[in-house]
């Protein structure tokens, strides 16, 4: 998703706005776990005159942080179920609707994810993803193919990744918490160290309405170790929540006053 | 999606709605293949002034066919790759975004699918789903796992199932073309007769934003049969279209004139 094309006027456009100090920043999360602690960091409070359509369940948080505008999304409960609306239709669809009400700078989507000890990741650890793309899309067709991996690059951001000492990685997304043969024979071919049930669906609305976006993910299961995943994901999920908010938090700063290219 | 609760205020509007002649339906199909035969049989113009933001691929064609205002939308060719934006984030976005922008009264999303010949289907029969879920989007945690499935109720239509003599069946959707073992098991789970990679989502967002949906889909490929799906897919797409073709135009001259509750 990096701005790309030279000599034109539009990359003339893209680089003015580069230069320009990053001004709002759109953080999206999947579950109200995940976005409360950084809600209370931030003091942001909730858009009760909402942006949003009546009758979605999507949740808005703003605030102003230092020189920042700070809009924090998450798809709130099912409004029959009361589960978090977790996955990629819902993450699009807030994603979507949040950049059309809110014209952010940059989108950073936060959340826990599963890693694998093959690639060395360890619970808690905070990934900044560099690729992101799906493992549960398989459209054996020429090109087709390639759409449903949906492989993209997310906006490239060296200075923030060697500051703030994050590890980086591939992303892979797919809608189910655990883990087929087939799954995991895409996410191996996606070589990701890190698997999450948002980030590439983020991404590619992120890509269509050409917003600059971010992925940092916080290691909450090991989807090669012993446990079974839903088992360890509910067990670590508050503790590594607070690890993300960490991250997220560090990245918020280092974002404060620079703009896109310092990034 | 029917419309549910008795005796509320709500219920009454509702009620008032349902006696009303549907006006305006919205059409959502996933291909252009698929798109085309009905948009030249409604004469449909496309859209050159687009309700849709700027850069995204969704194509949206109108016209007026006796009563009927009718809008059909399809999600585009991806714009880095040129093929169709198959499968439901595409979907789900622009269903969401015809609904806020044309506020249709009932939408029928057209399309082509898989079907199983254990549940008795041939290729080129046009079933209309009586209920949607995916089959992709497992979570096994208790509750998420029912949001996972996202069983949901298409809007009731007896009169016109029975007056075209369509085949009725459940429909089950998933991202890929090809199922995977646990994917097969879910589809089993959902006991679903039709399998297809857009339904359940544009139900998702039907119900989210309250509008009636129904879902035509013809088959294209046994799933239980002996040719592998793709290739039965694209040996069949362009004959399978004419059947969905001329079942959707049989729908809409059934729908001109009538109310939802007298579909």
């Amino acid at each position: 998703m990096a701005p790309h094309g030279e000599g034109s006027e539009e990359a003339m456009v893209v680089q003015d706005e580069n230069r320009k100090p990053i001004s709002s920043i759109l953080i999206v999360i999947a579950m109200q776990t995940e976005a409360m602690p950084i809600v209370n960091k931030f003091q942001l409070k909730e858009d009760l005159d909402s942006v949003f359509p009546k009758g979605v369940p999507w949740v808005r948080y703003h605030g102003v942080y230092k020189d920042l505008h700070i809009d924090l999304v998450w798809p709130g409960k099912d409004s029959t179920l009361g589960v978090d609306s977790v996955g990629t239709i819902s993450a699009s669809l807030v994603t979507y609707a949040a950049i059309q009400a809110l014209q952010p700078d940059l989108i950073i989507n936060a959340g826990t994810a599963g890693s694998f000890k093959v690639k060395g990741a360890s619970i808690s650890d905070v990934f900044l993803a560099s690729d992101v793309a799906f493992h549960d899309r398989r459209i054996p067709i020429p090109v087709f193919d390639l759409y449903g991996v949906g492989s993209r690059q997310s906006f490239s951001t060296p200075n923030l990744l060697k500051e703030l000492n994050l590890k980086a990685g591939k992303l892979s997304t797919g809608d189910s918490l655990d883990m087929s043969p087939q799954e995991e024979a895409s996410i191996v071919a996606n070589d990701a160290t890190v698997k999450d049930m948002e980030g590439a669906a983020v991404a590619y609305v992120a890509d269509l309405l050409k917003v600059p976006a971010i992925f940092i993910k916080a290691v909450t299961d090991i989807v090669d170790g012993e446990k079974p995943t839903a088992e360890e994901f509910l067990q670590n999920l508050a503790a590594v929540t607070a690890a993300l908010d960490q991250a997220v938090t560090q990245v918020v700063d280092f974002i404060n006053g620079k703009c896109l290219s310092e990034l």
